[in-house]
């Protein structure tokens, strides 16, 4: 087992080590934000026939040479074409059909001129203009070829993939499998929140966050409870979660005296690798694996509620986003300003709680103040956690520095941004 | 009615006539995304006493003053204290208690000494630092006060706010209600997925697309179904949608001859506010509401794939972000490099789906093609909408344009980002 790892070493150790998990059929209006684990063939032309894009008339192009507003043509319509109806008959040479937006462009027509442009009478129509040929016609195909792949394995589904599964007929669709996370809580000091507080216990706030944590991961978590700091609860909980894909523990993995759970999960056959991050909160880190193709991944997290969120996001969720088969893994990051100093030893990289201000074209971000690993507060105050590159000393005011936004949803706006073309640079 | 407004007046209307909706009492645990309806004040103190960061020793400074490792203090062990129980007795002179993480520091004592500073020995401890007081003690109240106000009203629920609602055992918040949305498809021509598409019928798509976004948008989709093209099919459709907070409509309500759906919205009391927006794709869309306060608003939205999807996005999507309480209610947008020359006509703002890529510290976006409103498969291909401002006539290559990203995802990184500090500017 390695001990004192970088951050980026212990992240690039845990994607090796992490599979992407293998494939599920899925309903395709339950398939949002689900990973694509094979690609998508049509069987279906869309549109099928050339189509209307317009409400209109259907008409021949030669009947309408030089017709203008001054000088318009007369066509008799002899039927209407609805949506998902056909023509009746091919048209003939001075003869025009209603057609609506949607509908098959009947034989004989090659073009459509918009009810704009035309006046109806009574059992004909004026046009007053001369159209191009395939004008207002969508081409059979324009969307999709049957037999063409439309979307390919590894694609996110979003709502217009939703969509469009749903327009080829595809009721299900193959996805991989979104990971079970197995959380643990441990220790003797630990109540759920409707538990009594007196005496010094506190509620285990961890296995909530973490779940939360996992759900915004796009994972499933599996709660296990609160294991009291016996080796015979601990081993019994863990069991509980072996079938699981990922086993995720809070406190319990230091060098306290009451610390059971490492030798307990190394006698249930798990193989640790790491333990340890060169970094701040967060340092008691441990991370191992199951032996053979089944045994879950193990993340043993700090128990102070900051170290554990701030490991988890770190570590536990790129494996999470693995495993569902993304290959963008990792949150998004945007560069700030800070707008005061900061100092630390060199060797380990600190994630500094910080809120972020746009000022003009530039965000800016300030600490959140106190920066305890206990202090829970504070991460809700957070939009993000602030990179102190582990060989950096300090920041000065003024400094560019990369922040990790917590949020996905952070970047929303409160006004559109649709007033007008940005400044050229 | 007015009609052909501005994109950001319609916005504006709309916005002024959404309600935020009224307020739900839901578990801690399943308010993930939701939104604060009343500020969360603390009937706790956390930590409720003064305890330990470490696992170590409690100790009084008097008795190792001078203490190094060449002169160590040896104190008696008297008794120790786990995280969750209390100190039996105050600390006497020469005395120390064996203390673990998260433990109330016991009366007598007024620092901690960390393990790996001691040697224990049988009912003794050797020290080997003399440390300053309250070292290594986390103040009682650090991270919360009785009575403070710990999350504002409008506050958005992330994951740590759930353990922080865990730890002050809160099971239960009061958040913003979750929009109702029903959604109606309209047309002769649209069957299910698995329905029969001979003859000209196509998937009724929209409705599959339109109820992701609701989902997206943090919103709840009912689906009422397919209305035929009959004006007492679609009135007996809307009534069912009419106790929702909004009914969203797909095509129906255009200018063409089978276009029943608004005659018979405003038959039920529905007053259209506008019809037609200068935007392109999507010109068709209708905005009303009922008079009352119970009453629904209504969009009608156009029936091509693309056109639905992008108004949704600009009109509904903030929206039911407002109805929700969100504050900020507008995707994210970026400023990216356009790589090939666009043209218009002035006077409508076009959403141009585009790509982006990433070249050194700029985004570039590039069209995905085919830009007619019939091809939803361009908007799956799409990371964005490229905002064509109403007036501009041409975008050369090399222009600054914003682009509205269309998943709050996009930004994630397949890299971590944390390697270095980013070269100052």
């Amino acid at each position: 087992m390695r001990e004192g790892l970088d951050v980026l070493e212990a992240q690039q150790l845990i994607l090796d080590e992490t599979p992407v998990l293998d494939r599920e059929t899925v309903a395709t209006r339950d398939a949002l934000g689900r990973v694509l684990a094979s690609p998508v063939e049509s069987a279906r032309t869309l549109p099928p026939a050339d189509c209307s894009a317009m409400d209109g008339y259907a008409v021949r192009v030669a009947d309408l040479a030089g017709a203008t507003g001054a000088a318009p043509r007369d066509l008799e319509v002899v039927y209407e074409v609805a949506a998902g109806h056909t023509g009746e008959r091919p048209l003939a040479p001075g003869e025009a059909a209603r057609i609506f937006t949607g509908a098959p462009v009947p034989e004989g027509a090659d073009t459509v001129v918009r009810q704009e442009d035309t006046e109806a009478a009574d059992g004909s129509v004026r046009v007053f203009v001369d159209p191009p040929v395939r004008e207002h016609i969508r081409d059979a195909g324009e969307d999709v070829r049957q037999g063409e792949e439309v979307l390919a394995a590894g694609h996110v589904i979003r709502a217009p993939e939703i969509g469009l599964l749903a327009s080829l007929g595809r009721s299900v669709v193959e996805v991989h499998q979104r990971p079970r996370v197995a959380i643990l809580s441990g220790g003797d000091e630990l109540v759920e929140p409707d538990g009594d507080v007196a005496g010094g216990r506190i509620v285990s706030s961890n296995s909530y966050t973490l779940s939360a944590q996992c759900l915004d991961a796009g994972a499933e978590p599996v709660y296990l409870g609160i294991a009291r700091d016996r080796p015979e609860e601990l081993e019994r909980y863990l069991r509980a979660g072996i079938r699981a894909d990922c086993i995720v523990t809070s406190a319990g993995v230091s060098v306290g005296d009451h610390d059971y759970v490492r030798p307990v999960l190394e006698s249930l056959g798990c193989e640790l690798h790491f333990w340890g991050v060169k970094m701040k909160p967060g340092f008691p880190v441990a991370f191992g694996s199951f032996s053979g193709p089944r045994g879950p991944l193990v993340f043993g997290l700090p128990g102070n509620p900051v170290s554990a969120s701030v490991t988890f996001e770190q570590f536990v969720r790129p494996a999470l986003r693995k495993m569902t088969g993304h290959a963008a893994r990792f949150r998004a990051t945007i560069l700030a300003r800070i707008d005061h100093a900061m100092t630390k030893k060199p060797g380990r990289l600190h994630f500094v709680r910080v809120r972020l201000r746009r000022e003009g074209d530039e965000w800016v971000a300030s600490t959140t103040g106190n920066q305890s690993s206990g202090v829970l507060r504070s991460l809700t105050q957070a939009h993000g956690l602030l990179v102190f590159p582990a060989a950096a000393e300090a920041l000065r005011p003024g400094d560019s520095v990369r922040v990790q936004l917590l949020d996905d949803g952070f970047l929303a706006s409160e006004t559109a941004g649709l007033d007008e073309l940005p400044t050229p640079a």
